[in-house]
Parts: structure tokens; sequence; C-alpha cells
């Protein structure tokens, strides 16, 4: 029983954003997908939080993502992001307009790379998986992204995530 | 049901060889671990193949687990890896070492990335996260490999390592 789907990339293109919205997308020949991929599925796993989203990711930099992101956080959903300081700094990286925001950010400052990416939602679903929050991940490589709602595999999960939050907060 | 237990790293040492070893390690304040760690946790599940193990992990730099790969291979497992050509060339790599004993390996060989993580064994156990195959991730990075017996997920991989070593092999 429960949720175990896996996402595979790359996407044969990145979603088109106004076909996601109210009204829809009205460009005649537009480049970008209008059918469900494997980007808009995590999408649409991702808006699915209602009172927590708890975010553990090496690189964030894929505006899609983060537009969700930022988005639950104005409808009051909690989150916490744990990121690696290397990649936060980077160009593109999502972090700086996380934090602007208010989101509450936490990384890890050691020379060690802070290299999962998973994020629990709302207790009841893990994403996990090799797919790093980038556009080139999206369209380029092979990536997975697994979706559980396995209680015991979300419990494992979320001590880590607990743990590594204490730690980086220190 | 199932296996569904997930490994967390990094670990406070590396694996004691000698320890694994019949006989066991006899040296004073040995300075590898003599007890269970996530690396032997995930090496001991490796062993645990018996007729098919699939390899699709980016980087594979780490000699406790390709020992574990290539006794397996002496054994008559039957062995297939797929990796990233960026990777393969770079210091330390064992994918000429597995080609040397016979094992069959595909690349891939565009400019993006084969960035998976994760091994099928035996048709039965997925072992799948963050993790990529080297030493640094072992004992400085934080990473995660969830090991699960659930069907419909192994048969999402095992048609993903299907299409993948299709493809490479062209
Ligand atoms: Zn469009
Ligand atoms: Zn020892």
């Amino acid at each position: 029983g429960g949720i175990h789907e896996t996402l595979f990339f790359p996407d044969p293109k990145l979603p088109c954003r106004n076909h996601r919205k109210p009204g829809g997308c009205r460009r005649q020949n537009c480049e970008y997908s209008h059918e469900p991929t494997s980007l808009t599925r995590f999408l649409d796993y991702l808006a699915s939080a209602r009172q927590t989203l708890d975010i553990c990711v090496f690189t964030i930099t894929n505006d899609d993502i983060s537009d969700v992101v930022l988005d639950l956080y104005r409808k009051g959903v909690k989150i916490r992001i744990i990121t690696d300081n290397d990649q936060a700094h980077t160009q593109g990286s999502d972090i700086a307009k996380f934090q602007a925001a208010g989101i509450a950010v936490r990384q890890d400052k050691t020379p060690a790379h802070m290299h999962h990416k998973f994020a629990i939602i709302d207790g009841r679903l893990l994403m996990n998986g090799s797919f790093n929050w980038t556009r080139q991940a999206v369209t380029s490589n092979n990536e997975n992204v697994t979706v559980l709602s396995d209680p015991t595999v979300i419990t494992s999960f979320q001590g880590q995530f607990n743990k590594l939050w204490a730690e980086f907060g220190r």
C-alpha cells in the first residue's frame, strides 16, 4: 500500500510556466512542455504540502521549484531548509531568495558536502534520490527521485533531518 | 513488510579490512572500525548477491566496495555496471579494474551526467540515494542510501537500468 512512485530524468523539456497558471498558455508553438513531465509531477508533490516542508538538498538553483517553495511559505506552510555552504553562494542559488523571504535556512559550513537531496512533506511523504534541484538536472542528467509514504523510511529521514538541523544551528 | 532500511553517512571511521577477513585483525589500537558502520551494512547487502548485480553509479572509487564487486564476479554473479565517462577517468576510478577483470561496463559518453547512484541485487533489493561510491562520501559527507525490497520501486529502477544499458550500448 501507500505511495511508491519513481520519477526519472531527463525530461524532454522544462515545463511551461504559463500553462501551469490559471488561464494557461496562449503561445503558438510554445517551446516548453504542456504535458506532464517528471518535473511537473515533482512540483505537484511539493505543492501538496499543507503544514510542514523539510528540505535537505545540496544545490537549489531551479526557479520552477523555488517558486513553489516561496508560494507555500506565503500560504503559511512551515518550511525549514538545510543546504551546503559551498553551493549556497554559487551563481543562481536560490538560498538568498529564501532567506530574504524569511524562510529558515541552515547550512553545512564544513568543507565536506551536505550531499543529501531529500524533502519531507507534512511528515507523510519523502522525496529522495540523486536529483539536485537544478535546471541542468531536469533536462540533461540521468536522475531519479523516489516518492515514498513508508512510515519506517520517513521516520529515519525525519530523525536525520532533525539531527542535522540541530547540528547546523550551533 | 519487506526491507526498508536507511543507511546514513558519514561513518566515524572506514571499516578494518583485516577485521572483515577470517582470522580477524590483530593490530593493537587499530585505527579502522571493528564495529558495524553504515559502510559495513552497505557491503553486507552488496555481498548478499547470488545471481545478478546491476550497478548504475556516477562515481566508483571506493576500494572496499570494488573489492566486494570483484569477489562476487569471481564467484559467478552476473554483473553489469553503468557509470559516467567524466568520472571513469578520474584518479582512483575502479572502472578500469572492473573492465580488466572482464565485467561488463557501459558509460554515458555525453557531457550530461549519468548521476544515478543505485544498485539492484538479484532483482529483489534496491540500494539508492545520494551516496557516490567513494571514500570521501563514507567518512566526510552527509549521505543516505535507502535499501528497499518494494517490488513496485524495484520494477521502476530495473526498467530504467535496462533502458540506459541499451542506450549506452549503441
Ligand atoms: Zn506554453
Ligand atoms: Zn583492525
